[in-house]
């Protein structure tokens, strides 16, 4: 490892080095992501100003609802920034890093004898590989604004963060719901399958504590044939609703009376994680005989992967419909090609870091459920992507014509300040702000909120800046924006 | 509806509210669109001054001869600024406002009864949709330079507005040849199709007005089997032309003689609008019995996909080969997803604002017109596309290459500030300036004219001072330059 | 042609004209490319300092070993400019230049009987077509910096330009191995066959001039059925290596030996530039029996676009076999359409100019080398794109979890300004800084090789300063990286 005042280990040096390191403080510059150019920075700032009363919507994430139930102290400073965030661990593994001595469990549950604090201290000795990068600027706000540290995270660095971090953790106030409450969490959404009992849910709720976290409903696990388990979900799902899944009909119907559970538990929306955007319309005789066929095949193992693709498409529609009677908000998350290394895989399971971006087509696509339902004035289709080349092509232009259809905030690896303003720049003309629902953390790692909302807050800044400091927006039209980007409109378009 | 100083009846106000309008100025600030970076904007000042006294040329685009011909006032503020616009109304539509409620003429041909004050009202109370937008930019100006107002338009100045503009529309200075005049128009090109009389046309010639208007021949009616009426549309062909357009060559006569009519209208281009830029070269036998099985099943309305596909592709490369004969410029206006939305097809029909783009070929599409006619001195391709991820790809390689090719200027979606940006920042490393035709601003919003082409020269004096102060470019030749892309390039490019 | 201070011959001229020429000093700007914001360009002008002493690494090139084996003075300036850079005369020929006229070399060897001096000429009188290109940047540089020329080329100039570069080419300081230490090369790759015979290589060796030029092994003319001449070729591997090339398994060993023999060249990588990044990994039997099918095809000229495609396909992943085996460093090079202009391949054959990107996948199409390889610590695969649209989608994704991939330079048409920032914007948040390898120049320009160097320098400092200024990276850390991309991670990827 290359550590920042041993630099010869593993690179030859150049005939003429960098400057050395004289010092390396941990500054969180107040003017941080703004445009260098005063015109456009003193705009930011007064824009930026603007958000700072505004408490927090997380309206789409994946935090853990078991530490707001229990309250339980987070354990140590590598489970909490190594072990659940695959942002951080898939760049060391990228650098020939192994996920074993980073202490990561394996897909059989076992878990590498590592000492936490040895993994801490790879994390520190190759934090190099975070400059620059959206992780490393959320880890260096938490760090920072979290925990009061003011050094950088280095090798010489690395044993007294962790003794910092290990000690805060331990006390109350770094407990989850003191966190929530400091991190001015108005709303906190987590998502769960269809078949989760949304047992921390409730006992949220009848612990008395105020905050608010409620749950979206994920239906992949049973809506799609090829989700690890599929015929083992579907059969949980009718256990737990009374309704017999082998029947089509009855799967619906299973499928109603778990969304009516999940909305009684405070869900406003749903969320469909599909390898595509494809929409299906099957007429019932069609969409029965399919699902029989999957069914029966599911058991063995081996579904058709054009017959998994239709299911799932005609779900989105079913999914649509549906939305269209509750009231959840759809959002559709399409284009990841998850697990892509196989190896990978079978060794550690889902979420390693090993998810591929891939082209992702909208247009067509998303045809049928809009000829169905496009023009619906009571239902909301949040659309995300991972291909940032649709944005101005087909994004824009769908959500600045379809009543139905909001632009969700960049996605996954575009979560970050060059992905929010290329989209910013992308969208906005075509689908103007109001085609919008501000901004989604969408993260396992809850210290990392308030990092990521700052984030994007300031990015929002940068955009509508830039916009007047060319004369193409007034400065108080960019002001009532920033306060809907901020709050507003994820407050609107997840009904919360 | 949310009005800005009645903000609270649809939207949750936050927590902390954005600052008060104090006062609603509509300003068209003299730098607009320029850089806020102090040395860029004095540049992009001084080469926007070179272009001040060229008059527009407007060579391609979707206004109406008949104003020309007739010069009657135009109607009224909704007629004018709502009704043909659909960049406009489908901005309203997508945020849940009925056509109807618009006044937008149905597909039957029937108008809802609505009082054009109101329509312009629920304009003027959305009006924040259009923020940030071209099309917001353009009718500020159009408010402020053409009809001298100086509020910005909302809720509270909706009726102001309109008695303004539509005292104004009904005085002399207003009709369609005195702002032609005034906007300092050399030449305006119309678009249509083979079977319109051009009576128009000849009615401005006759006229004894000096304006010129001229067309442009858009075949798509004769030679795409899936334009609506496309066995009709050749009937009549058959009888304006003489020709039995039963018959594969006498339809080729019948185009020709077409093209002849209109070049001696004025004509000087084509125009060609595909779903995709395909092109074939097929031999005169398998040509023609495409044409027989095409005309055959057009007439019961079953043409098979992958035959009009096939026929629109041999009918580039055909009118490449009459283009070559006759000099009129081409222009492919590949890739737009028509009439996307199927419901509002039925009852609006075409250009209601559901065009969708997609995903567009053209290093393999082209090959076949490329093999004929790519390295021919005396015929020019002007290409355009909704795809943006193209212009690096594609696009500028193939035009930095192929004598016939040059680049058509950001089309539709991408007539935009950040859409030239964009696109002059993809394709002129690779094709340089020179493989550029200047500015069109195909539209049929007559009176944002002037608007667009302030914005596309304003956007090229941005791009020119980017790389005049990052020393890429000397300022000299930046100012020879911004003066053909202005004006030089478009009247070498179109012949005019 | 048009020339700058006799405009009025080709282009009408505008109602408004363009400020005279009054002088044309060619300056090169200190500051060039750097930002023109203040505070981006004085961070910039401290990071370039640090670049100043860094002699060049070239990894990847296509300059000719004989001149550095023979160190023969080039011969003219037509010869030296024009003939050999494709990106300079495709450029002329957009605009109806014919290669003719500038003297380029027939398919058939024959070379038109054109006097160099006219051919300068052209290049002169056209040299407006270069203005904001990288090949108009990079030609200045060479006759500013390498011979001392201060006024810009133009037909005013052209033959002083001439007489001065004739003369100083005649000079021993500009013979090939004086520029290379001039230019300050510490290793210069170039790119050769397998069955080339690496003579020059070893003539540069036995010489006792201690410039380091190594070769790298491109086997695409025995493993592409559709490389021109391609039985051929596998026939020469046969005689040169001893092994019976119509056995697949003696043609494994045939390229095992060639490497080999390569590697003690000093060869330390391979380099593939397929049309796609297909990869297959057949079973053997698989694999003799397509070899067997597609030699005994071959010899007839008509092996099936399937067979050849799945052939490139396997092989790369048998070549990143033999990789792991003895260490070459791959380097993919797909995605280029080429010889897209059939007709001028017909008259003057390959690298004319007419090779076009086309859209290109990584993420399926990579899957079977990463499948076997992908987690490998001692593979390295650098992949190069022509696709923009895949940096943020696919490869910075990719380079950001696999341990053997890391990513390539903007290639080719995107080795620009704006082409750079493109790639490090798109890519350093997902892959960060050290997934990255440096520069490459990839030219057979031997005299731009330190303006190619400068630009790829300036442009890191443009983006590193981008993101000090916006508090995304502490200024010493962009210290330390602006000499990791200049010259440590080309070290360290190529192992040179």
């Amino acid at each position: 490892m290359r550590t920042n005042d041993n630099r010869d280990d593993e690179v030859d040096r150049p005939v003429a080095t960098a400057r050395p390191f004289m010092s390396q403080p941990l500054s969180m510059h107040p003017d941080r992501f703004f445009s260098p150019d005063p015109a456009q920075r003193a705009i930011a700032r007064r824009l930026f100003e603007l958000t700072e009363p505004l408490p927090i919507l997380s309206p789409h994430g994946h935090t853990d609802p078991v530490w707001f139930a229990g309250n339980e102290p987070f354990s140590n400073p590598s489970e909490v920034f190594i072990h659940p965030d695959h942002y951080v661990f898939r760049m060391l593994y990228s650098q020939g890093i192994s996920l074993e001595s980073l202490g990561i469990p394996r897909r059989d549950g076992t878990v590498p004898d590592v000492d936490p604090r040895a993994a801490w201290r790879l994390l520190a000795d190759n934090y190099r590989l975070f400059r620059g990068t959206p992780s490393g600027l959320w880890l260096d706000y938490v760090f920072h604004f979290v925990f009061g540290i003011e050094k950088r995270l280095s090798a010489d660095t690395a044993d007294e963060y962790y003794d910092t971090i290990d000690a805060a953790l331990k006390s109350d106030e770094y407990r989850p719901r003191s966190l929530f409450d400091r991190f001015n969490i108005e709303v906190l959404a987590t998502t769960e399958s269809p078949i989760d009992t949304l047992e921390h849910h409730r006992a949220i709720r009848d612990s008395g504590w105020t905050g608010r976290v409620i749950t979206a409903f994920r239906p992949d696990p049973v809506v799609d044939p090829e989700f690890e388990g599929f015929a083992d979900n579907i059969a949980v799902l009718g256990e737990m609703t009374g309704f017999d899944c082998g029947d089509y009909g009855q799967y619906l119907q299973a499928l109603r009376s778990r969304r009516d559970f999940f909305r009684s538990a405070g869900a406003t929306s749903s969320d469909h994680g599909h390898p595509t955007a494809a929409t299906a319309d099957l007429g019932p005789k069609e969409a029965e005989a399919l699902f029989a066929r999957i069914l029966a095949r599911a058991r063995h193992g081996a579904v058709e992967p054009q017959d998994a693709e239709l299911f799932r498409a005609h779900m989105l529609v079913v999914m649509a419909e549906m939305s269209l009677e509750d009231g959840l908000v759809m959002q559709i998350h399409p284009g990841s090609s998850r697990n892509h290394n196989r190896q990978l895989f079978d060794t550690h399971g889902r979420d390693m870091g090993a998810d591929i971006p891939s082209r992702t087509d909208y247009v067509q696509a998303l045809r049928p459920l809009l000829d169905r339902f496009g023009n619906e004035r009571d239902l909301s289709v949040i659309v995300f992507t991972l291909d940032e080349s649709g944005y101005s092509r087909e994004l824009a232009p769908l959500a600045g014509h379809y009543p139905i259809l909001k632009l969700g905030p960049p996605w996954w690896f575009h979560d970050s300040p060059e992905g929010m303003l290329r989209m910013r720049r992308a969208t906005h003309e075509t689908a103007g702000f109001y085609n919008l629902v501000g901004f989604n953390d969408d993260t396992r790692a809850f210290l990392s909120i308030p990092a990521r909302h700052d984030m994007a807050r300031r990015m929002d800044c940068v955009h509508l800046a830039e916009l007047v400091a060319s004369h193409r927006l007034d400065e108080d039209a960019a002001a009532e924006l920033i306060v809907d980007l901020s709050y507003n409109f994820a407050k609107a378009a997840y009904k919360l």
